[in-house]
């Protein structure tokens, strides 16, 4: 079984993406958590039973996060794109905080800079792409390109399905067929 | 260096794509193959010379092709998402035509089924994602589970630029940290 959690800043739309994923379509009106989803095996990309995991501050602990870090196996790691403060989160909490949960040992890899940060795969989730133009993928480059640990990343909208289904996959494939591991 | 090799069938979008990324607009006009363009390390994701290679039927011939695939390091495999037709070609033309061209050794990696396809690392493209209201991941996916040396999907527009600097990234990062390969 695979368990995605997804993390990241309040109101990036973590809550939407999930809702938006199993109806198909975009809740305009959602609870801060969403239940745990449980999509059997023959409905996944993959064909292995999936389970997704909300995180909301307003219902939960530090105790819980820590809990539902241990028992992930990805995590989706979501900022908006109209938000650049909840992009400047990713390196400045979520990733310390992944780091310090679940450390990387020598053999999950390295970074560029011989630097390990955590062991769990991490897909990096730019969500409201609705609200771009166009793309924004420089502003992860940087990031992308210094975590070894990030296995891709991708923009998505919960509210125009666009790539949620991608983003899933992505996830779910980053724990069935990991990159391999670097040492430079 | 990396070298990107776009294939697939007529009018999918290959030239459009890399001229698209290039000039960051949309070519209302394209020749039949773009020159080949490369990309300085500074400006790429990955910071590494990148040269995309155009492919096209109406100005080249097998032996070209034959001559290119050889020379790439990844191959961007394009379909258009309002064409089934050019869908059907990746499994029935371009997918058998890189495993004659590049045959996998047993090192390389095998699929769940212990076949083992092309040695080079293929990103799936679905092209003019604007004609189509939602994403159709559903239509690629057997393809994905079937296919090992696929590293992953995308669906792009090159009109309206929407995941086109994605495309181009995954390409450079199958080649830069490829997928683990499995020996199940
Ligand atoms: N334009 C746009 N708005 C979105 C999108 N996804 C979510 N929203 C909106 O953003 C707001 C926050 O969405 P939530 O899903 O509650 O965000 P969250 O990350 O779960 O927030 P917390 O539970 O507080 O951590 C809501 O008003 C959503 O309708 C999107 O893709 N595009
Ligand atoms: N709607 C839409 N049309 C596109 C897109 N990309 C390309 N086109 C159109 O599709 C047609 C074919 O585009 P090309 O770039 O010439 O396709 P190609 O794969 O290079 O074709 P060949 O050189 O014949 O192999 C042109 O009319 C383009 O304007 C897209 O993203 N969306
Ligand atoms: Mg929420
Ligand atoms: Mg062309």
């Amino acid at each position: 079984d695979v368990r995605i959690l997804l993390l990241g800043e309040r109101g990036v739309g973590k809550t939407s993406l999930i809702l938006s994923l199993v109806s198909e379509e975009f809740p305009d009106v959602v609870p801060p958590r969403a239940e745990e989803i449980t999509i059997p095996a023959d409905v996944t990309p993959e064909q292995v039973p999936t389970h997704i995991v909300d995180f909301s501050e307003s219902e939960q602990t530090e105790q819980d996060l820590a809990r539902e870090v241990q028992r992930a196996d990805v995590v989706c790691l979501v900022y908006a794109v109209d938000d650049n403060h909840s992009l400047q989160q990713i390196t400045e909490r979520w990733l310390p905080l992944l780091q310090s949960l679940r450390p990387a040992s020598k053999e999950d890899g390295e970074n560029q800079n011989g630097e390990i940060v955590s062991a769990i795969p991490i897909i990096l989730v730019g969500n409201k792409s609705d609200l771009l133009e166009q793309g924004n993928m420089e502003s992860v480059l940087p990031i992308m390109n210094h975590y070894a640990e990030i296995e891709t990343c991708v923009e998505c909208s919960a509210r125009t399905l666009r790539n949620i289904s991608e983003m899933f996959y992505y996830a779910q494939k980053a724990v069935l067929h990991p990159t391999a591991p670097l040492y430079i």
